[in-house]
């Protein structure tokens, strides 16, 4: 299956970033930025995103690259070097203007692929924000 | 960019199915089983899959497919009409053996193709586990 960026990440990250604490922009795509609609009501947004810089992955691997802590499933982690490149953070959302997501604590890099963007709280809750 | 399965649900889900209650295997392909080592640890896992029943997307949705509800953004919603077909529920973990995983809560039909799954919790706190 085929999937496509609906937008970029925009921040300043370096390798040695905190990003919990860090905002970034998400830039979407002017075909998708209908899909914003009302998205400031959403507090928290789950964001799917592109291990861009992954070109390989491993079945088992070290938490937090730490080679002294004892290796688990990648599916089991959270390592970047994983089947089908995707990333999942949950984001606070601090703003939205025209085609500008502005979140924090998104832990990607500066040119990252958005592949999707979800409201965090369950469907039901979701929901009953907006009757 | 291409993404395809690393698994399979496996249940017995209709179209008026309580999903919440639910328990759902999701069968590992044999060439993935090596990612799932540890994986019992985690209490709470998210599960990305295909909404491979999905032909077409909307940028603007009624939420809970209820027409009565005010129109939303696409991704302020969980709609599976969605850009890259792309579902992301958290499920709880009820057992792990061999290539199958039992699961509580994941709202897919029989057959829905698995791209990925990560622990829930926070990298920090999955790292504390695994120490």
């Amino acid at each position: 299956m085929e999937i496509s960026p609906i937008g970029y990440v925009r921040n300043k990250a370096e390798e040695d970033t905190r990003f919990e604490d860090m905002a970034s922009e998400i830039e979407i795509l002017p075909e998708f930025v209908g899909g914003l609609f009302r998205i400031e009501e959403c507090e928290e947004l789950d964001v799917i995103f592109l291990f861009d810089r992954s070109s390989f992955y491993k079945m088992k691997v070290h938490p937090h690259h730490d080679p002294a802590q004892p290796e688990v499933g990648v599916f089991a982690s959270r390592s970047p070097k994983r089947p089908n490149f995707l990333g999942l953070t949950r984001v606070k959302l601090l703003d939205c203007k025209d085609n500008i997501l502005v979140v924090k604590g998104l832990d990607a890099f500066n040119g990252t692929p958005v592949i999707d963007i979800k409201p965090a709280r369950p469907r039901d809750q979701v929901g009953k924000n907006h009757k």
